[in-house]
Parts: C-alpha cells; sequence; structure tokens
C-alpha cells in the first residue's frame, strides 16, 4: 500500500506551474468540478450561509439589501464518492511552525465526531508551507482530546498527515488520498 | 411491512393540530433538528447559494449591501442516514389535480439520476392536497421518461408516493418511511 507522505520523504516531488498562485479552496472546487464532469463523485461546497435582514423585491426577483455572514456549523464540503457519505472541512495557513486550532469553531470539531460516528468519512486538508496534507478526522479528534495545545505542530502533519499532491487535471486529486487511506484498508 | 400510504387507504389517520399552519421547510427543519438532536440522523438544509455584488467591511465583519438568490443545481437537503448518503428536495402546491414539475429545475432532475448511480438515497418530499409524499427519486425519473406531460397527475401520487404522517416530535418523521421504503427492503 502506498503512504503519500512516505513518497514525499524520498525526495520524490512533482512541480506544477499551472497552479501557482491558486489558493486552496480554488484547488478543491476545480477538483470538485473536475469530479462531477467525470462523473467520479458529487462533492459540493456548501454555500456560506447568510443571514437577510433587508430585501427588497425588484423585476429581476428578491435582492438582498443587508446581509450578513453566519459562522458555520457544520463542514465546508460534503457529497458522496462510491457510495460513501465525506465532509471536509480545508484550510490554509502561513504560520510556519504549527497549524493554530482556532482555525476551526469549536461546534465543528463537536460536528466531525458525529460524522464519525455515522459512518462518514471526515477529514480536514491543510495546506502549511507549500504542502497539503490530508488529516483523518480520527487523527484531528485524539490530538485535540490528548493535547491542551492550541495549534497542531507542523511535524505532527508531517508525521500523521498524509500529503495530496498538486497536478493537472484534477488539481488536487484528493480522492486518491482518501481510496488509499480510508478505501482501500476496509 | 407497512405501506404508510395503505395505512392511509384504510382510514386510519392521525390528526395534529401542534404543527397546523407550518409549512413543509419548517416541518422538515424542525425535524431535522431533532434527528441531530437525538443523534439520529444528521441532515441539514443547504443554504441558498448567494450571489454577491457589492459588500461592504464594517466594525462587525463584512456586510452583504448587494446580493442576489442563484438558483441550485444540487437539491434542498443531504446529509448521513445509518451510514447511507441522502439527499432530497421538498416542494409544496397550492393545485389540486396536479403538481406542476416546473417545481423542479432541469439541472435538479439531471443531479438525482446522478446521486441514485452513486449509491445514494434520492427522493422528493411533496405536500399536496394537506397530504405529505415521500416520492422515490427512480419513480420520479421513470414518470418524467415516459410521460410528455408536464405535471405528475395526484392519481399518480396516492399511487407511488409513500405517506409521512405530520406528528408531534418529530414533525415529520420521514425517516420512518425511509427506513420502509429502502433499508428494510435491502
Amino acid at each position: 500500500m502506498l503512504y503519500p507522505n512516505k513518497i514525499e520523504k524520498t525526495g520524490y516531488k512533482t512541480v506544477n506551474y499551472s497552479n501557482r498562485g491558486m489558493n486552496l479552496e480554488n484547488l478543491i472546487n476545480e477538483t470538485n468540478e473536475y469530479y462531477v464532469e467525470k462523473d467520479i463523485a458529487l462533492i459540493y461546497k456548501k454555500p456560506t450561509p447568510i443571514g437577510i435582514s433587508e430585501a427588497v423585491y425588484t423585476e429581476h426577483g428578491r435582492i438582498i439589501k443587508n446581509g450578513y455572514f453566519k459562522a458555520p456549523s457544520t463542514l465546508d464540503y460534503n457529497g458522496i464518492y462510491k457510495g460513501k457519505y465525506i465532509e471536509f472541512e480545508a484550510k490554509e495557513t502561513q504560520k510556519k511552525t504549527s497549524f493554530p486550532l482556532a482555525n476551526f469553531h469549536e461546534h465543528q470539531l463537536k460536528y466531525m465526531k458525529k460524522v464519525i460516528n455515522h459512518g462518514g468519512i471526515c477529514f480536514v486538508i491543510i495546506k502549511m508551507n507549500n504542502q497539503i496534507f490530508l488529516i483523518k478526522g480520527e487523527d484531528l479528534i485524539k490530538f485535540i482530546d490528548e493535547n491542551t495545545r492550541k495549534s497542531i505542530p507542523y511535524e505532527y502533519l508531517k508525521e500523521k498527515g498524509f500529503v495530496i499532491k498538486e497536478s493537472y487535471n484534477p488539481a488536487l486529486d484528493y480522492l486518491k488520498i482518501v481510496d488509499e487511506v480510508y478505501l482501500e484498508r476496509m
């Protein structure tokens, strides 16, 4: 079985210039579009929940004149892949030595446990130091339960995370890692 | 096995006054909250996708000053139940004799097929003539493929649909019908 983080350690590296400058969210959105187009999976980013304090009716329909962003209580992406429910969150940080847990809302962490208990595949994708890692929800929860610190050391990501390589099409083939981490071990 | 629509035909009826006046969306949202609270399922209404043409930054964060509603390309509700991916749409009509298919967007109907092909449980909940029916996505697609008409006759809903009863808590226990229609027959 392949452990992508181990491949990384051997020094093998794919550099692809086409995605340069694309942020993590765009990489994932493009990848999800590719998956839908190729009928590989149906995974979408949930729209940001909006509160509306003022709306008007116009000839073009209802228009929001005053709206605000609500804090999400679930994770950003969900969908179905090979008959399995998948839900995940993606975050990037400019920090070099550790990933601040404040990037997740308290209720999002509780929610991850629930998704796992209901039999879903749940993980986070973290971009840090120009590397992109998939961290299993189980590992993230264990880390939080066993530690009092407010951030995840980069060393931990390298040890427990699975590196997702950027490439051309799809831009970020995270389902390949999902196959290896979740489905081939079943 | 119980066929709730057959129970209906025998004349058995539960009348519950507490939900009177609650529209279908509210009934489902309250039911989903109940399911989450009791840890039965994790099913949420997706936020309506919003396009933002003008936003300002204030001391309270980013505020939308001009926003519009986008047409959804997936269905309104999705989540996980007993390890299964579930996605559905809910619609009500004031019409008495048939349900207009224009209530669904063209791409939503195509999307239903995809969810089913990927192994998800996919259905619509239709409220009409004060009755609430669950119609399997498979049946809806078959109806559309085999008919040129632009609406589903009420008789068809009564024949192919499964009646979901309103009750007290949860307000609309549609997962009971999902059990009977999808899970107990597996």
